[in-house]
């Protein structure tokens, strides 16, 4: 199985997104500064991958400052905290595994500091396990409320790329192709990053599932035609009423399903939901440099002082959600009783 | 004023608009097939301009026949008139110029050939000095129904590239700054072929009208925060019921807007108006190379043979366009008898 994140010998090696799908390339990271740089600059990404790799950037940092004889606690790595809390403002799984990180710590303070580092490791391990476990079982939920004979859209990337392996929506695709319950896969190229063209095309097409590549305002016009099921998205942050984060062009998408009376499927582990942000309008957006959408690779397309709006995400609200899956069951139209019941 | 296409010297020089906005290149055509060819690469575009470059480039065919010695009839130009309306078949200001010129030649029967040609010259300035007055008309009329204190949105290029000079949408909105009724324009990047990103960013530069670029997925989120008081675009072809194809993209924005409470200005000239055409379902939709999505500004983004789904325009049917602007008047939520209506 494909997987993005591999820590082994002290180091993360980390699946380099930004070449795909043209180069297979690997960044080493050994310094949590080096985790919080490929979480800043998008060579790994996708929430729960983004946590997995905070994680593991924090056993790093505790590396370091057990090395350097300094204090192996939370207070000791607060710095490292901090500064990969920061590297992406919008994706809660990353607090999400940073404070589980520090809970196993306060939890083994009377371990030895090697033992208190060796937990760390274990804990880093242990949300990767989980996570994709909690995917396989997303993905089974997912695959039984699609009734086969229609094709699904789905929109950046949200497969084995952007976890610990399988995916959420993505993951929730794939087996519903093995089970022949879809047609095939409309992607949303996915602007301005280009995770569906780069990373989610790349995906269907190592595991030959019949797709095709759209640009995003082709969307609508797909949807009309009938022939799709499903809008199937992850997520990067839930709120506790369901309201819903995602890639920049979620919204829009379900806007143009409830339009189209086609069903609009939100799948994301519980990790991705932050029930200490009451609803959409306290998610922070994070606003992206406007070189991404003035440029591609380098390669100016606008002129080179155009001023851009560069929102990273949207916000979909929670009525607009038909399903939320998760690891915990299944919510249909969620809110915020729904929400609070997964964590019963 | 700027203008895309000058006939000048027997020949038409075009404004090569896949150079823009790095580098002002122009394009001599000095025979038909050469205008063909711009219009199918797409070195000129927009409906209105390519209806010009139509009927300029049946002229230089006429000339050539004229020069060979042959038959300077509708049936000796034949040939001319079927390959320069293959060029682009959605945008049916080019059948409908050409159609203008046949009609032309055969009042012009009694004519010496050289008489003709002269004519059809002159058809063909008529036809881009018409449709830069119906331009004004519209900025005018479009102007008036724009309350000030909020921004715009546009998709696409329907500015002076796009047409004979002034622009279609894009003038209605250079009007409405001017006489200032909009805080900003906000600018749909345009995948795949980027026309917002490079020629109307291009275009509000040059006047200095401010306006932010954004990526078609973002539109949703942007008219989300009620800053946007019109969504303006303008038309490939108007069906005979209002029914309208317009740029990939466009009936995506037409739903949301409608979902946010935001009008839907369509401006568009008579000539755009296709009323053999009698709805939506019967307009023909090109489909553009795959090529043009797997690859963005030349560099591929994509698995090198990704199956592709390029439509170069979508169809927003007429219940979601609040209001019809063209140089004859405003139709307020179009139909079949006021499409009518602007014909008698």
């Amino acid at each position: 199985m494909l997987k993005p994140l591999i820590y082994k010998e002290n180091n993360l090696h980390v699946l380099d997104q930004r070449a795909l799908p043209h180069q297979e390339t690997w960044v080493c990271c050994n310094r949590a500064t080096d985790v919080a740089k490929v979480i800043r600059d998008m060579v790994v990404r996708g929430a729960p991958a983004i946590g997995i790799a905070g994680a593991y950037g924090y056993v790093l940092g505790a590396r370091a400052v057990l090395t350097g004889g300094g204090d192996v606690s939370p207070a000791g790595l607060d710095s490292v905290y901090r500064e990969l809390a920061a590297a992406r403002p919008t994706a809660v799984n990353l607090v999400w595994a940073l404070d589980r990180m520090v809970a196993r710590l306060e939890r083994e303070a009377a371990n030895s500091a090697e033992g208190r580092v060796a937990a760390l490791l274990d804990e880093a391990r242990a949300i990767d396990a989980e996570d994709l476990e909690a995917n396989l079982r997303m993905s089974q939920a997912g695959v039984a409320l699609i009734s086969p004979g229609k094709s699904v859209l789905t929109h950046c990337n949200t497969g084995a790329l952007a976890t610990g392996g399988q995916g959420t929506a993505l993951g929730v695709i794939r087996d519903a192709w093995a089970a022949g319950r879809i047609e095939q896969v409309f992607v949303d190229e996915t602007r301005p990053w280009l995770q569906g063209a780069r990373l989610t095309a790349w995906e269907l097409q190592q595991e030959s599932i019949p797709y095709r590549l759209i640009c995003d305002g082709a969307a609508a016009s797909v949807l009309a035609t009938g022939d799709v099921g499903w809008v199937i998205v992850g997520a990067d942050r839930v709120a506790a009423n369901g309201d819903t984060a995602n890639k920049i062009g979620t919204y829009s998408l379900a806007v143009l399903a409830r339009h189209h009376g086609v069903g609009f499927m939100v799948v994301a582990p519980r990790a991705t939901i932050d029930r200490s942000c009451p609803d959409g309008a306290a998610i922070e957006i994070e606003q992206r440099p406007a070189e991404e959408v003035r440029s591609l690779a380098g390669r100016l397309i606008a002129p080179v002082d155009a001023p851009v709006h560069n929102p990273s995400f949207d916000v979909t609200p929670a009525e607009l959600i038909d399903v939320l899956v998760t690891e915990k069951g299944v919510l249909h139209r969620p809110d915020r009783a729904g929400v609070a019941g997964l964590f019963r």
